[in-house]
């Protein structure tokens, strides 16, 4: 019988030995959350260290990512390979698979980027769905695994955390447990400074299964794990903890959070829990513990590999969990483009009859929509993934943008699907810190959105993004798409399907957008921007634009070259994919004219395209309630006053 | 005794007949919600339109903002004169006081714009808690009013409005009611799609006071609302109700939210509540029944101004609510400039003095924190506004970022108090929806951020902003500043202060920054950019900085001038106000030298400064954990590079 006490004070010494190397670090987590760690790990989790990816794993999130050595401590102890105890050692420190929170390194079992707290929760809801989607589609012989997320008082609080609490309850996520560090600390202090709720109760009102055990007995906790298991609803743990336990001076202090230990702290905590060993050793009998433990999991996998090895559907599997196109692909991306709607049509509907075509083709894909599937159109052939029924690839989120941009990243991450996630452009501000982190992991996450300029109409400003654009040109490794037509937006989708390692963001129209393309050709989205329509004559003015102004800067065009002025039209529908192209093809698309820009959008970030002396069409600040053609004349966003400038320009020109 | 159901009948009919003569709008709130509207403003609500501004009013929000019909109309039938109906005819148009979805216009009693969903029911409890607060300072002879909000479920789902219900009930904001419109619809159809809890036992496990009421029965309506006001929790007011009652095609059905209406449901509608009046006719007898029910707030109002005449604080009542500055400002703002420290010190650190020092001379100041009262350091002085204690000016938000935002709009569009907000520049992505918002309605809120760059160190990129000074400069009317020492910090909180209507950003760093100011002398930050240190000799170079990065472009000038390389030195803490500087000062300050620009961040939006040739020193992706000192190394932002690419121009020109 293993000894989970030692087990769990390795945990503690492991890190209050990284934590004083690395000379700063947060050791209220892991010396809290000790037992409850170690009885998962020696008791109930399904993992075998020696294959981190192997597709069938429990998963685990650290939620209360700050309290990262917790993980780093189990991934060391557990035999992962790629955590040695030189990782350890480098807590914090540049290239260190250490780092002072958890990164994505799935080959070192770190499942994700947590990031900010609640997010952390809300991306193990996506695992979840992911589990339960899978399993449907290839039977809980090849799928059939948990996800189990430590949990701080901050995740509780976050709105983003109250969201997952709220639709992993509806959608009754029942291998979902959240394992709650009931501490009563926060950074500030007592919990009670700024929150006097009963949190249990909070989740029994959202349909979960709610224990309360003390989170130091290691025989109440494995029960509660046990039951957890058992109950077809998700699983709160509430473990009351006391925080940084084992260090007298700090323990069950608002110190204990992350207050710099010192050598006297460790000593005194050796003597309290009779801990004689020095730093990083871990006796041999406690490590044999441990090795023990995963042997549950090896054994599991093995069965697994053995049912695996003959599965009907082993090769479709395969196709899936590792991220790959049918072999088919180029030929269903070539129909996708040529089946480009050539009539006036808003972009979003064009993206809907993308998604809807590769219902078929990538089955892989799971539609997430927060409450607006009639505008956004893209649940069409889908039936919904519900609590009776996980066949469905069309997720009802609610009105819950932030919880479904972190599932998007807890599906990716999960592996198995390609999420794609659907609301409005103003509402990617709520769903903006779970896309940074999917930037930040190299997540292939599809973030769609409606309703992306004034072209809104009469909802407002409020509605009507003028900055967003912007915000996320301004972030690295996301792909930023604005599709002038049906012909783009299939571009943009079949550019997305094949990247594998960054975020794809389209911003569609609610208005019809004319057609710029007449034909689907080869897909030339994937220059970034290209030159539409070149001049008739040599080049006396290029019109750069995106989106739906692509269609306006062709009508100038055309009337500019009526008056003599030989004009040329670039489309940019995605400027991240125009920068990945050399410098002679660069130059040779924006030329040497004058240029104008044209978008329904802030200037800033255009002077990146726009010399002094070039102009910019579009919006000087927020929107305004009216239709969209009465605000685009309201706003001077319109081919006469870009012909205007153009005979401006040529004049000084 | 007025007939209530006949005035809820004219809330009804106005907004059936606006929404038929705009040819689109959010029938669903105004049909379903107007018995409940009618029997507040009938039996309970304390207002005077005749006087919108009047301090002491009670406050109404509309958190489901696409029903803003319901709002036009009660404001139209309480007499606005500022909402006449002419103003309900151009619902939806450019120029009406009746857009699209409600936009702060105090005069015509549009309280605040409410925004995206989640976050009206937010601004609310800003509200609440500042009502609170000045009743505290000026007692309740002066202050006595409540909120009240309009709440539909997508508010409910959206993590912003459990943060609400969770700080509202804990800070038991007796005075502040919510009432939900349960229809069981949202856009996607059955709300049992995308929820299933129980959500009055969410608001109970919030400690809040629930009851459940028929939304269409006016005399349970009245007594739940009587006894809402008696409970010294805040009240939720849950009123099951039919959506678009009274329209047969729609009510109680998805199409009931939105779905366009026809004449012939108007007429259906007529004939079913026998209302055999033309479109936007209200009989007299129900106009004097409304005129009869605003008389209860307009003597309120005159008992009010009785009291105010000869309050002992009147004039100190008007100077906070009228957002004026002490007259001896001028003084408290050179000594607050002059008492910046000299030494190196975090700017978050100095940013903390003046929030301190300002203690006494703007009591009026209202500070709010997401649990980083340690290392932001903006308490001190100051003790918790809590449950028991309404006096004190620090609110501990708890994990809470976007309800700190969201409350801070409500705070400085309640009037009489100055918010500021506290926490990381990371977690500003949770609360930019709210910030969007102030920046909208042009509401003076302070939004302070520490932690700003790599600078932040080893707890990697997760918490290390790369993108987010960009994603902010480029939001209309937000001005963003990044001081580069303890004075320009100083400055940067005078300019704030001074400002009536624009919100303002400070990102802080975590780190020391050494002073690049000697004396404070007059606030050269109001011109958004100087020159801090001039070209000893003929410019050569101009070195463009903000922020800590000022300190290292001076290390780089000196070493740049021993090298025979005139260098100037632009310190730039506010691009937003040197855009609003003429041409001829922005083009002396930048000069025509090459130029580098040096920001801890990405490059997105420099080169509105930065000419073809001109070079850039900052990130080209997201940060990693290590301390400081050698990210800065690591990613080559030091003065050396600087010095290096100084020379590359140096020869190149």
């Amino acid at each position: 019988m293993a000894d989970i006490q030692a087990m769990a004070h390795a945990i503690r010494f492991l890190a209050i030995d990284s934590i004083l190397k690395a000379g700063e670090g947060h050791q209220g987590v892991p010396l809290g959350m000790a037992e409850i760690a170690a009885t998962l790990y020696a008791r109930h989790l399904k993992a075998d260290p020696k294959d981190p990816l192997w597709p069938d794993r429990d998963r685990v999130v650290l939620s209360n990512g700050h309290g990262s050595m917790l993980l780093y401590a189990l991934l060391h102890l557990s035999g992962h390979d790629a955590v040695p105890l030189d990782g350890l050692k480098t807590f914090r420190r540049l290239g260190s698979v250490c780092a002072g929170h958890p990164e994505i390194e799935q080959e070192a079992g770190v499942e994700i980027t947590t990031g900010l707290l609640g997010q952390g929760i809300a991306c193990a809801v996506g695992m979840a769905v992911a589990e339960a989607r899978l399993e449907a589609e290839f039977g809980p012989d090849l799928v059939d695994h948990r996800t189990w997320a430590f949990v701080g008082d901050g995740c509780l609080q976050e709105g983003v955390g109250q969201e997952a609490i709220s639709l992993a309850g509806h959608l009754r996520l029942g291998k979902l447990t959240f394992l709650w560090d009931d501490n009563h600390i926060t950074d500030d202090g007592d919990t009670l400074l700024s929150i006097s709720e009963d949190v249990p109760a909070r989740f029994r009102a959202a349909g979960w299964h709610v224990q309360g055990v003390d989170g130091h007995d290691i025989a109440a906790i494995d029960a509660a794990l046990e039951a957890a298991r058992a109950d077809p609803r998700p699983s709160l743990v509430a473990c009351r903890t006391t925080i940084a336990r084992g260090i007298p001076r700090l323990e069950g202090q608002r110190g204990g959070h992350s207050a710099p230990l010192t050598p006297d702290d460790r000593d005194a905590a050796a003597a309290v829990l009779d801990w004689p060993h020095p730093p990083f050793a871990v006796p041999e009998a406690i490590r044999a513990d441990w090795a023990a433990a995963m042997e549950r999991g090896q054994t599991a996998h093995a069965t697994w590999q053995d049912r695996h090895a003959n599965h009907w559907q082993a090769a479709e599997f395969a196709r899936w969990t590792e991220g790959r196109l049918p072999a088919d692909w180029p030929v269903r991306a070539a129909e996708l483009r040529q089946a480009a709607s050539p009539a006036p049509r808003g972009t979003i509907l064009a993206s809907g009859d993308a998604c809807d075509a590769l219902g078929g083709v990538l089955p892989e894909m799971v539609v997430l929509c927060a409450d607006l599937e009639a505008p956004t159109n893209h649940k069409r052939g889908r039936h919904a993934f519900t609590a009776q029924d996980r066949s469905g690839s069309y997720v009802h989120c609610g009105v819950r943008e932030h919880l479904m941009g972190a599932m998007t990243c807890g599906i990716a991450a999960h592996g198995g699907l390609r999420p794609v996630n659907v609301t409005y452009l103003a509402f990617a501000d709520y769903e903006r810190p779970a896309m940074r982190m999917a930037a930040l992991m190299g997540l292939p996450g599809l973030f769609v959105f409606s309703h992306d300029s004034i072209g809104v109409g009469s909802n407002g400003p409020t509605h009507q993004p003028v900055e967003i654009l912007a915000s996320f040109r301004a972030m690295p490794n996301m792909r930023v798409f604005r599709p002038a037509d049906a012909i783009e937006t299939a571009e943009a989708w079949q550019i997305a399907m094949e990247e594998r390692h960054s975020p794809s963001l389209f911003a569609l129209s609610r208005q019809d957008a004319p057609p710029v393309r007449r034909e689907a050709g080869e897909n030339l989205s994937r220059l970034g921007a290209y030159v539409l329509a070149e001049a008739e004559g040599p080049r006396a003015l290029t019109l750069l634009a995106t989106g739906t102004e692509v269609a306006l800067a062709m009508d100038a065009r055309a009337a500019l070259q009526a008056e003599g002025m030989p004009t040329a039209v670039v489309s940019m529908p995605c400027w991240e994919l125009f920068c990945d192209q050399d410098a002679d093809y660069r130059d040779a698309v924006l030329g040497t004219a004058p240029r104008i820009g044209v978008e329904a959008a802030m200037e800033f970030g255009w002077s990146r395209w726009l010399r002094a002396g070039d102009r910019f069409v579009g919006m000087e600040g927020f929107g305004a309630s009216d239709k969209a053609e009465t605000l685009y004349r309201h706003f001077g966003i319109t081919p006469e006053r870009v012909v205007e400038i153009g005979r401006d320009l040529a004049t000084a020109g």
